[in-house]
C-alpha cells in the first residue's frame, strides 16, 4: 500500500480527495492535517464520511513521511513551503494554483503578486492525463489545473492541437457554490447566492491564463457564480479555422478522446442532454465535452463540463496518481454520477 | 406624514422593512440605523433598493426624535436599550423577541437569560392584527409576534379561540434560509444548506412559547431549515374536540378570516396549492391558512404558511402600524406575491 | 378607466401580465381568455391572486371589444388572428414573437415557417420606451421584445448608438426555468433542472436577430438555461472602439439612462451585487445594465439583467402602454424587487 | 456472475438500480426493459451511465429468463403480472407498493382497489434487512418498502422494538422531487416546485400503513415534497415509556444498529449536521437516524434520512439481494454521499 498523506484536509477539495483516497484500494491515507481542525475527528468536518474513517486531523507541524503528498492549501502558501513538502514526500500532487503557470510574470500579473519560487515551475508536470500522460508516469511534482482550465483546456484541446482554430477564444465559464470554499463570506450565504446569476470575474479570471498556456490560443474567459453546488460549465467560442466543419470537428473529438477513460464526448442531435451537463457529474471524475457548429458559419461553441472539486480538483490529481504510478487509471474513480 | 426610523436596518428584516416604508404614502423615512455601517448608503447593503433612496445609514448613538420607531436588533438589546428608545419616539415597533412573551419566567426558561425589564412587558401589544386590533388602535408599544410564531397562530387561532381543539399542539415548523439572518455563519453557506433539510430545533423553540400563549393551548415545536429563501410553513397536527368536524372547521375559518385583509384560507380539493404554499407569498403580507381532517377521525392537521420577513417580520409591524394610526389596514402592503 | 383585456392568460408570462394590470389604477381588467380553462376563475391558475379577483377564464371566441388588447399567444397563433384581435381593440399589445422582425425573410429563417402577415409587420412599434417612446406615443400596435432580446438590447444601446463599439457581438444569454412556460414538457421537472446548467441553443437563437436589428450589430447569442424561476442575464462580449475606454463608456450610460425609470446602471467597484443580477429584480420591472472592460485592452463585457415574466413580458407591455396612454411611466409598475 | 434484468427501467428508481447492478461484481445485468423506449439505449434515458453501457431496452414482452428479477414498475401492475414474472425469474424483489403490505384490506383502504393476488401477500418478505435479514436469507420473493416508510421504521425500530414507546406516533416526512419519478405532470416542474414546500398528503399517506405494520405502533403520516431532488426525511414524535430517557434511547440504538452496515446513528451535541441529513446521502445506501428528547418530558422526536432512490428504492433491493445470495452486504453499495 502507498502512504498517502492531504495537507489542508478542512477544505471541500480536500475533504473530496479524502474522500476518495479513503476508497482507493492501493492507498493508506495516514494522515490528514488542518491547522484549525487539529485533534479533531475527520468525519466531523465532512459529516458524509461517517462511519468510514475514525482518523483526526494532524496539525500540519506534525506531518511526517509519507509516499505521495497532496497539498490543498491556498495559493502563495503552496510555493512558500515547498521545501517543507519536499522534505515530506517524494511524489507532490499540488491542488493550488501556485505552479499551474510556467511564466513567472504570467503568475505574477494574474496573482497580483512574485512568485517566490520561480525556478521550481519547471519541475511541475500538469495533472491533466489527457494531455500529459506520458510526462505524468515519469513526474514526481505534479499541479492539477484549476476548475474551469480544465473544462476549458479538455474542450478546446482536439481542436486546438490539430489546428482547427483560429483567432481568440473567449470562454464563458458557470460555476457553483463550492468553488468559493468552506471559508466563503457572507456573500456566499444561501439567502444571497440561492437563484443567483453573480458575474464574479467579467473579464482576466486567473483561470484564462491556464487555458492560453495549454492551448497556445489568445483566450478571455468571463466567470459567472450559478445555483448548483458542484459543477462547472464553460462555453468557449471559437472561430474555426477555413474548411473546418461540424463533421472534421467530430472526428477530431473522437480521435483524441475516443480512448481517454474520463472524456466523453457529448453532442446529440436531441435531448436535454444532448450538451455536456454538469448536474449529471456531481462526484463523478468525467469531464464531459461537446460542440455545436452556427450552420453555414465558422462560428462553433466548444463547451465542457465536469465537478469542480472532482475532475476539476482531487479527482484530476488521483488519476495523476494512477498514472505515475502504473495503476489501471479508473482506480478509486469509477462513481459515475446521478440522474437525476 | 408621519416620520418613522428602524434601529438595525442591515439585516434582512430591517431591509425588507425599509423596503414598505420607502413605499409607503403616510410614512415619511427619516434614518435607518446600523452600527457597522454608519455612513454608506442604505442601497449598498439592500441593492434592491437602488434608484429608490439616496439614505445612509446613521449611526444609533445619533438617532433623533421621530414619530414611531421600529427596532430591528437582536433580543437581550431591545430590552437593554428600551429606555433610549422610549425616549426617541412615541410609538415603538419591536420586531425582536424581547417583549413578546408576557411571563418573564417563560422567557428565561426559553432564552436562557433573565429579563431585565419584566416591568415593561404589559406594556406591549403583540403587533398581530387578527388577534388584537382593537388594542392596537391604542397601543404605544408594539412587539411583533415570530415569523413561526406567527403561522403557528393564524392557523390555530379559530379553531382554538372557538374551543374546537383539545389536547396537546404540535407543530412541525420550515423555514427558508433569511431567517438565519445576514450575518449567519458558515453553517448557511450556499454550498451546506442548498438541498438540505436541517432540524436545527427538534425540540422546544422559542416561538413555541409564543404559540402556546396565544392559543391557550400545551404546544410542542419542531424547527427545520429547508431549501427556500424566504417562507415559513407550519403543520400543526391536534386532536379535533368531540363532535367537530371538516364543516365545523371550515365555518370557523371563514368567520374568524372571512374580514381579514390578510388571511386567506387555502383549503381546496385538488391542485398543487391546495394547501398554503409560502413559495407564493414571497414579499407578499398575507398568511394562507388551511386545514385537512384524517376522514373518520379527529385529528386534523392545521396549516399556515407566510413570507417570514414579511407577515411574520416588518410587515406584520406596518401592519400593526396602520391599525395604530387608522391608516386603511392594506396601506403600503399591496404586493400580493409571484406565480411562479 | 381604460377597459383592457388579456387573450392567452393561463401561461406564465399571461399571469404576470394579469398580476400587474389588476394594481393598475388606471385599468380595468375585462377579460381574460384561456382556451383550456374557459369557465375556470383566473386564481386557481395563478394562485397568488387570491383574493384579489374574482374574474373567470373567457373562451377566446366569447372576447367582445375592449379599449386595449394584450397578446399572449404562441407564435403563429398572433400572425394568424390578428385580423380577429385588430376588430377587438384599437390598441394592441403583442407578447408573441410574430412581429418583432421587421424582415420576413429573417423571420423565416429564426423561426422555420413563413410569415403570413409580411404587409403588417412595418405597423407594429417595439415595445420599449428606452429606445422608442416617442413612436410609442401614437403607436396603435406594439410588439414586445423578448426576453433575452430585452436585456441584451438595453445592455448594448448606448454603446452602441454612440458608436463605440466595432466588430461582432457575442451574447451569453442565460435564462430561468419560467421561460420554458407552464406547458413545459419532461424535460423541465423540478428533478431534471434542479441545479442544471443547460445549453438549450449553443447557436442561433431567436432573440439573436432582434438584437442585431435594434443594435445594427452583427450579434451571436448563445442560450443555457441556469437554475432560477425568473430571471435572464446577458453577458455580451464586444470590441470598444478606438480611444474607447471605461470612462467613456461610463459617461455613455449614465447619459442614455439617467432619466430612465426602468433601467439601472450597475457597475461598481465592489459587492457581490456589483454588476447586474436578475436575483434581486424578481417581479419588478427594471433592467440592470453595467459594463467591465478588461485593463489595456479594447475588450469589454456589456451586462443586463431582469425578470423574464415583467420587463422581458408583460411589464414591458404594461410599461409601453403607460407611454401611449400618457400615464406616468411608472404607473403600476412600483415593485422594486426583493433582497434577499 | 448472477444473471439479472430490470423490468421498468426508464423510470428514476429503475434507472438508479441500473446504476448500481452495472458496477456490481457479482451481477450481470442482462436486460433492462421499458415499454416505451423498447429499441432505445439505456444511457439515452440515464445519461449519466454513458460510457458505462451499450444496452438498450427490452420490450417487456420480449424478456426472457433470468436468475434475479426486479420489478420497478406502477403499482397494480406488480400484482396484475406477478405470474408473468415469477416464471421468468425464480428470486423476484419487487419495487412498487403491491406486496409491501400484509393485510389485503389495508390495503384496499390506502390504495383504493381491491388486491388481486392476496394469497401471495405472505411469500413476500420485507426487503429491509435491519429488521428481516434472517428471514431474506432463504427467501424467493422481496418487497422493498416504500422510501419514506423506510426511512420512519429505521428511526422507530430500535424504540419500537424495545418497548419503549407508548401511545400514537406521528411522522411528518418530507421529500424530494425525483419521488415523483420521471412521468410527473406540470405541477413539477421546476418553476412550481422551486422553492416549494408542498403538503401533498396531510393526512393518510400510504407509507403509513407500512410503518404502522413495521412498527406495531398506530401511526399518522403527513407528507411535504420539499426542495431537493433526492431524499427523504422523517421526523417521528413519540411518547416514551415510563423512565425512557435519552440514555436509554442511545442505548437501544446503539445495540440494534451498531453493527448495521448501512444504519448510522447521528445525534450529536452541535454542528448542522448533528442530525440526519439526506443532502449527505444523494446516491449512498446509508439510512442515518438519530432522536431527541425535550428535556424533562417523555417528549422525543426519532428522525430518520435517506436517499429515496437508493437505500429508499433499488439500493435497498441490492442490500436485499446481498443477504439473500451471501454475498457482502456491502458489495456494489459503497458510494457514501457527497459533502457539500
Amino acid at each position: 500500500m502507498t502512504r498517502v498523506a492531504v495537507v489542508g484536509g478542512a477544505g471541500y477539495i480536500g475533504g473530496d480527495l479524502v474522500r476518495i483516497l479513503l476508497a482507493h484500494p492501493e492507498v493508506d491515507l495516514v494522515a490528514v492535517t488542518s491547522r484549525s481542525l487539529a485533534g479533531r475527528r475527520v468525519d466531523g468536518a465532512h459529516p458524509n464520511l461517517r462511519g468510514l474513517t475514525d482518523l483526526t486531523f494532524t496539525d500540519p507541524g506534525r506531518l511526517g513521511r509519507c509516499d505521495v503528498l497532496f497539498t490543498a492549501v491556498p495559493h502563495r502558501e503552496s510555493m512558500g513551503q515547498l521545501g517543507r513538502f519536499a522534505a515530506l514526500a517524494d511524489l507532490l500532487i499540488d491542488l493550488s494554483g501556485d505552479f499551474r503557470l510556467r511564466d513567472p510574470a504570467v503568475y505574477a500579473a494574474y496573482y497580483g503578486v512574485e512568485h517566490t519560487a520561480p525556478g521550481e515551475l519547471a519541475g511541475f508536470t500538469p495533472g491533466l492525463p489527457e494531455l500529459y500522460r506520458k510526462e505524468l508516469a515519469g513526474a514526481d511534482r505534479i499541479a492539477v489545473p484549476g476548475c474551469m482550465a480544465t473544462a476549458a483546456i479538455l474542450a478546446l484541446h482536439p481542436a486546438a492541437a490539430d489546428g482547427l482554430l483560429t483567432g481568440e477564444v473567449t470562454v464563458d465559464a458557470r460555476t457553483g457554490s463550492s468553488g468559493s470554499g468552506v471559508s466563503a463570506g457572507p456573500e456566499n450565504l444561501h439567502a444571497e447566492r440561492s437563484g443567483a446569476m453573480r458575474v464574479f470575474a467579467p473579464t482576466g479570471h486567473r483561470h484564462e491564463a491556464e487555458v492560453a498556456q495549454a492551448t497556445g490560443l489568445p483566450t478571455r474567459m468571463t466567470a459567472t457564480g450559478v445555483e448548483a453546488v458542484r459543477g462547472v460549465q464553460v462555453l468557449c467560442r471559437v472561430t474555426l479555422a477555413e474548411g473546418v466543419d461540424e463533421r472534421v470537428l467530430r472526428a477530431a473529438y473522437r480521435r483524441h478522446y475516443g480512448e481517454e477513460p474520463f472524456v466523453r464526448v457529448v453532442a446529440q442531435k436531441r435531448g436535454q442532454y444532448r450538451y455536456p451537463e454538469p448536474k449529471l457529474l456531481a462526484g463523478s471524475n468525467y469531464c464531459d465535452v461537446g460542440f455545436a457548429v452556427a450552420p453555414g458559419s465558422r462560428h462553433a461553441v466548444l463547451i465542457g463540463a465536469l465537478d469542480n472539486l472532482v475532475k476539476g480538483g482531487g479527482g484530476g490529481g488521483v488519476q495523476s496518481l494512477n498514472v505515475r504510478m502504473g495503476w489501471p487509471e479508473r482506480t478509486g474513480l469509477g462513481f459515475p454520477g446521478l440522474h437525476p
